[in-house]
């Protein structure tokens, strides 16, 4: 079943079509797989093999073409009318002698839209050039216009039954940080701590339970410099910090929450840092209200923290919703996004140096009051 | 700490450039992740941005460059001397206004390769088709040649030091498995065994921990009919099928494993088909040894499973390790890979009909007796 009901996907589309008039697009071509599961509903984590939707000004839904395995999940999974999904045969697969994109450059011809206005996302797409050279070479008389962002510039601000998802992603998030918290212990394995956090974010609550998540970025000690770096199966040991950021996953809406943890009594920088950026984040919450913009937020979270002796030099938050970041809006120098109320973000005020690091994240939904943050959990520097 | 010494990198490096020189390629640029991961110990599952690994024919470590946060992750990772990982700057990120393919393209013109013979892998490689044309126009007199399996073809056979981490690998994908059997029972939600299961995945064994995991695919009831649909947060139900595919991961290599699991009495089609692909399994094992060619390997099987009345549309199996398929050899008609000592393969025998389905996997290592399976697991078709 759809994460929601058709007039949800109806609605979508047609603001999308709206859009595609207005840039004089005919024919819309989608390849990002967060797009499509805005557009359809389909649930496949499949875009390992081409796969495309295809969104005519005429039609009311879309159409899917994905590998035939997959054309089962989409029937269950997606608002669509099963004719609306097609399958290209197996054997597209692991063979350099043919390729999906000729099969549905054929149908395209089929439909008598291979020659019509044809918007493609050419900039967030994960097609490789070599399918998007043969796309092309299939199609030599093809009109591409390019279309990256106009699908994931709608999904920045979210619907009230979006919202009630990423409130739960929120929840979710809440629970499976206490959990790391309660679990990380000197002689403690870091695996074994990944293991309840992971467990956490898929079971959610006795209500609703979570999607199947990402594991969560937990580095410790000297790791701590690097944002990226997961668990290793060494224990805990005295004396270590631990950035933990991780997102609760819910129908594939995600929150995203970080949080620092020490074990023994934190030096005086990192609580110095976590200081300065809990006065730069309440700062970043109340500037982020509807009608201001996004580099707004940044210079006033960058003036705090200045004032304290830090200063942050990536980006200090971006757009978040299905699959977490949407690729559109950030915070930082230059981004001129107007601010709408439900439009969600995850502010991400991690600060990285050569042996150290210190992480403090929240997702907040802008209102005519500023960021409204979704999840509860306390905003301490934890001690174990 | 990077996960093999740096003789074994430096040998996967030196037989790439052999192959190189052998294709008239000066200097290969990588995209593939997970080829990085084979050549370097680069951890960082941060493909969401650009990023390359650079080889010349002359130098003995490869340069990585990477967004400007990721750096210190491949410096806690890598084998390379830090001077050789090369960060470029956060205000790359979230903007039209300038792409990371500029700055590396700037980059290799300073080294003075920009005009040599690139080698690029092109067909595997999750980079969009603006960073693609991007490069090509910040580039406009480079010669690149396809590349593509350049470095994937060297993952298929395994050293001795690989076969460690897939043996263990399967173990844990075998803990993982009887995990889930224990768990599903009628009035339990599935989100609740995939807790368990992905817990099982993390913890590993005392003796070793495993990765991050990929959630398992564990469809129930009319979804079997899909291969790659997760658990949703409804309860399981007296006479429900639930195919599993999982993984162990250790290291990052990853060994496959299915099982299908029925509640209560199964269908009569069920154990039919499970009988055929047994024996079907067998056959293919036989036949999967040094010397046998892959499609061979497909046509055993088809011609066993055809005598029950049985056949599957599908390519039966694809080579494994880093990250999961390698997307090189497969047993499917067409493929003429010969096959060779510890080459590691995942032998997936699912078929999925319009309501229904079935799974039953292994992975194995080639020896000249035929295929050797790395997990344990009973093949039997679980009934709770």
């Amino acid at each position: 079943m759809p994460a929601f009901e058709r007039p949800e996907y109806i609605d979508r589309i047609t603001k999308v079509k709206a859009r595609m008039e207005h840039l004089g697009i005919e024919v819309l071509l989608v390849i990002n797989q967060s797009n499509m599961y805005y557009l359809t509903g389909y649930e496949g984590r499949s875009d390992y093999v081409p796969q495309m939707l295809i969104l005519t000004l005429e039609d009311e839904e879309p159409k899917l073409i994905l590998r035939k395995q997959d054309v089962p999940c989409a029937v269950h999974s997606t608002f669509l009318k099963p004719r609306n999904i097609i399958g290209y045969p197996e054997d597209y697969i692991g063979t350099e002698r043919r390729h999906p994109h000729e099969f549905m450059a054929q149908l395209f011809k089929d439909w008598g839209i291979d020659k019509r206005r044809l918007g493609i996302e050419r900039s967030n797409a994960p097609i490789s050039p070599t399918g998007w050279d043969r796309l092309k070479a299939a199609m030599p008389n093809a009109n591409f216009i390019e279309a990256a962002g106009l699908v994931a510039w709608h999904r920045l601000k979210k619907s009230p039954a979006e919202l009630v998802y990423m409130r739960q992603a929120a929840a979710i998030a809440d629970i499976a940080m206490q959990t790391a918290i309660d679990a990380i212990a000197p002689g403690v394995r870091e695996c074994d701590v990944g293991a309840k956090v992971m467990a956490a974010q898929c079971m959610g609550t006795p209500d609703f339970g979570g999607d199947p998540p990402r594991p969560p970025a937990m580095p410790s000690g000297k790791k701590t410099s690097a944002p990226h770096l997961s668990w290793s199966d060494e224990v805990y040991r005295p004396n270590q910090p631990i950035n933990i950021e991780l997102g609760g996953f819910r129908r594939r809406y995600v929150a995203g929450l970080s949080r620092a943890i020490h074990i023994g009594e934190p030096p005086g920088r990192l609580r110095a840092l976590h200081e300065a950026t809990l006065e730069g984040m309440s700062t970043a919450l109340e500037t982020a209200r509807s009608g201001r913009i996004c580099e707004e937020v940044e210079a006033a979270f960058r003036a705090t923290t200045r004032r304290h002796g830090f200063e942050k030099n990536s980006r200090i938050g971006y757009a978040i919703g299905i699959d977490w970041a949407e690729n559109t809006a950030s915070f930082h120098p230059g981004d001129r996004t107007v601010l709408e109320p439900d439009m969600t973000f995850h502010l991400m005020l991690g600060m990285w140096y050569d042996d150290w690091g210190y992480v403090l994240s929240e997702t907040f939904r802008i209102t005519d009051a500023g960021g409204e943050t979704l999840a509860k959990l306390p905003r301490k520097l934890f001690v174990k």
